[in-house]
């Protein structure tokens, strides 16, 4: 058993220790919160052992009533790998502790490339990982495209990719983030990091992207051009293409979903925790071939689409699954695969 | 065992159809759709008969290969209550059929009051619908404030109420409705409707109500003013007296929940399916007498809240529980009351 | 002639500065401005002698290639009176270099009350600023309450005022603020700050007030409740009183304006300057009397409402004119009132 | 004098009139609107000649107080020109009324191509309208795409242009119109029918173009791609080429302007009518080269964009001058062209 640790307990890491449980080779040691909130209290009531992130907080959790099981030290000692899913900027500051427990530390895409050793995506460079002390896991952007575009480069080689990156303001509850009502060129200049970021998984691709900021909360939505090496005929090959893979969900044109606000309906119809949305959503109609030119749009939830992610990168940082193995395993445990 | 029929298979009847497979008491036997879509196909992966609401469209079933029951009169004959969940205007069609079949009928809040013998809430008037045939379940709003007004009035004696409902414009996958950056007193004449849909469940009532409508998807909101007959010292007192109603839910201050989204977040990570609140969700901290005036705020899910009120009105319509009996009945199997 | 100096050139600021220079009796002495951006560039263009509001910053203002007239200091000693139209707080700020150099100065509504010797609505107690030295134009909504209830207190008596502010969450370039998707109560405790705020120009008044913030961005929209002491029989009475204020708008039902959109649409159609909407935007249907109680909706333009306000406040401190000719002035020179 | 004739008085009619008074060689001959609402009152006020558009409703305009000079069959006749500014698809109905009358007519870019004779930007293909009967003035993410794929494919020849469109929902009073919270694939077929478009003004271009819908109202903004045959070494080259054109704006980084918010305001400031935003709005950073490609984003004002080019199209029709004489004139009138 894989004894795991998480180290904040927020969008991502609240869904990455409930995945984490549902997995045959691990076990959730414990997560680590800051506050003393209505998260900390649900974490307790799942029987998640709770630890207090800043050691000087702890009276603050016993203030509220709230049990904990030691500081997120004694976690990170316990752990066989721990799982940052702290702020952006967090991450690197808890470097040096993992470092001094020893402990193999996965870190989300809002740290820098620099701050690890490999960057991660299960798809793209599942083998690279193996052994590595810190891995980042990349942002849902770049693990969306990723995933997209991996498919894609093994079977008809991508001479150039032209991703425009439509990005939601803020998530659901973040009532402080805007634009209300505009639609925000971000970052202005050109390219965006984000193909540079996806070039961290696929060091040789030829990408440029361009990211705007729009008022809604529910997903980002891509628009992506690839100039194909070796074009298909037909749109329906790519799609073919695209439907072998577990984590890209190409929406039939009869479900009548037209956004991400259809696309939770169904996630939530289905089942899903949350209505999570664990793989990309391509819209099936929207696949198209003009010449060398492949079009589609596809929608990622940026609240969930790392979390298979992340469990797999456990795995491949200790060298216990082939990406195969491992990859089948989280999908299987998870759910991952839409209908 | 109750046999309930849903007729009407979107927003409310989805939820209702689960509800009702909780019942010990009751058994779905079946559920009938207009089209062959995805929610159709859900219904059949859950193990829900389905009849084809439009006996014209049962080829289009078949075309699609999704199993049929049969047409939506042959289950209306089987049921011992219908819950007619189909669009606004549709229930009032509907209502010879289930007439011509002899099954008590219960409707949503958006067919007029006209068209029943009762309108109902389990809170306000659960014994009025014993033996009727024809009962509507009350609107979203009008529920959400029935259940408060129902233990304030008993409690100080209502003098006059006044509420204004900022209202969402659509629901999440309603991508043809507005506003986008607008703020619409809707309707613009006044007082609004709201408030006599509230006199058809408490006909003494003085109440005056607004409606407005903003770009929001979530939930509703209420600003509640009323004035008392008899008020408290304090507004502690109005707070232990709403905390004891299992259907109102308290948001702690602690909670740092400033509106819906928090509050949706909140439900996902309690385990709520699709993220509903089938409470009145009132803020703690808004609870305050001024005078003879209570005021507070309260969010209501459109989608969610009158989904345990079906229940209890499945109950009421035949007589099987008392109010207690029942409203604790469907508490308890669904989990309405939020830690 | 009155010399009039504008401090702080932003959203207030520079309406203000415009509207002073269409005033017969005054002069636009300077502006001053803290950084040199395109509205400092637009200032010069117009002519406006453009002062450095820091004194530390006027090499950059050099380095754009932007003409000073001089520092903050020396256009307050040149006035007659100043108009502070800084961010919230930095007017207070400020205040100890106005008394230095003896210019009785205008503050704006985000100032606190105890600032001032005076807080000012031309409508409600224009007799009072006379001989102050600080004076606070009250806030947009502060103001757009006073022009309404002064009239109706006047003429029937105000028992008890209730109002929910629903208000928008930025303006239109503050893409920064949120919130996206949310009805947020916004104070949650109760009664709000914007009842006292009120307070300040009657101070006998009974008013509680309630405050929301939602994704628009375009103007605020008060739910209005009146219970008088005196009511009148019909809601007709009431609008003819309304429609006798310059700065009430008794929006036609024939207009078929359902909102802000519309509004600044008829704005823009009849001319008005950046789609000003000076006057209290009241929906005409929407005023009502149930018993005691006067109902109705009214929309405020948080960008330009307090503008002639400003322009009276100056000569109300002067007492260069009295309340009527003065608001008769600014209202013919600007073109407040709407057909 | 060219008599002209607006055959609509909307959101692109009224803007057309306007500016058809502000050109010496041009007089309004009248505006036609179907109904007696607030606009029709306004187009009196300003001493527009009011033609009632449909025969039938002229006892309305009598009924509502104001005068009609006749209707809009009258006005077609005594005109030299008319420029339909109907809603789709009424223009398609009237053709055969301008048809009778002899008088050439302009339509606006919700008709079809195959409506007219000649498709229509000034910048495109002026020459070509000179004698046509029909012309479409094309739409204004048309317009926007046409102006600056002029220049760069006469500068340096265009491989293949890739644009994605993110489009408001709808505009600032259209309020009726979504989506409230989402990012809409639209539509989800690709290409979208912009391309095409532009291959009307251009028709050996090579354009494939996306398109999505996004909650905002102010502006469209586009995601630019362009490969070129031959490639500046530096995006200043493609700076100064396009800051040669007078309807294409490029935004200084010094003025901080991140969206259509920013740009609006900045438009109040200038002056401008309306806020309109006639030039596209290109920000200055986002101007980048890779390799042979182009990149850039730039925002379209739906609501104005087409207004010079509507009045260049009178004067191209009738051969009253030519490209260059009626672009400087009509700049020069209206104020196109920003500092």
């Amino acid at each position: 058993m894989i004894r795991v640790a998480v180290n904040g307990y927020g969008t991502i890491g609240k869904r990455v220790a409930d995945a984490v449980t549902l997995q045959p080779d691990m076990e959730l040691v414990g997560v680590a919160k800051t506050r003393p909130n209505h998260e900390a209290e649900t974490a307790v009531r799942k029987g998640y052992p709770l630890y207090a992130a800043i050691e000087d907080r702890v009276h603050l959790f016993e203030e509220a009533g709230i049990e904990l099981a030691g500081t997120v030290e004694e976690l990170v000692e316990a752990a066989d790998v721990v799982v940052d899913a702290c702020p952006s900027g967090i991450g690197a500051e808890n470097k040096a502790m993992y470092e001094a427990y020893d402990t193999p530390a996965l870190y989300q895409g809002g740290e820098s490339a620099d701050l690890v050793d490999v960057s991660f995506n299960a798809r793209g460079n599942y083998d690279e990982a193996e052994g590595a002390d810190h891995v980042r896991v990349v942002s849902c952007n770049t693990t969306g495209l990723s995933r997209l575009l991996a498919p894609v480069e093994e079977a008809y080689g991508v001479e150039k990719a032209r991703v425009t990156l439509v990005r939601r303001g803020g998530d659901p509850g973040q009532t402080g983030r805007g634009p209300i009502n505009d639609i925000l060129p971000n970052p202005v200049t050109l390219p965006s990091h984000h193909g540079p970021d996806v070039n961290t998984i696929f060091p040789d691709l030829d990408i440029d992207t361009l990211g705007m900021k729009v008022p809604a909360t529910l997903m980002h939505t891509h628009s992506v051009n690839v100039t194909l090496e070796d074009a298909p005929d037909a749109a329906d090959e790519v799609r073919d293409l695209l439907a072998e893979e577990s984590r890209l969900f190409l929406i039939p044109e009869r479900h009548d979903i037209d956004g991400a606000g259809k696309l939770k309906e169904y996630a939530y119809d289905i089942g899903r925790p949350r209505g999570d949305l664990w793989e990309n959503c391509i819209w099936e109609e929207s696949v198209s071939i003009e010449g060398d030119d492949l079009y589609l749009f596809q929608a990622i939830h940026q609240e969930s689409d790392v979390v298979p992610e992340n469990v797999d990168a456990i795995r491949a940082v200790l060298g216990e699954a082939d990406r195969g193995e491992s990859m089948a395993r989280t999908d299987e445990t998870m759910g991952v695969g839409l209908p």
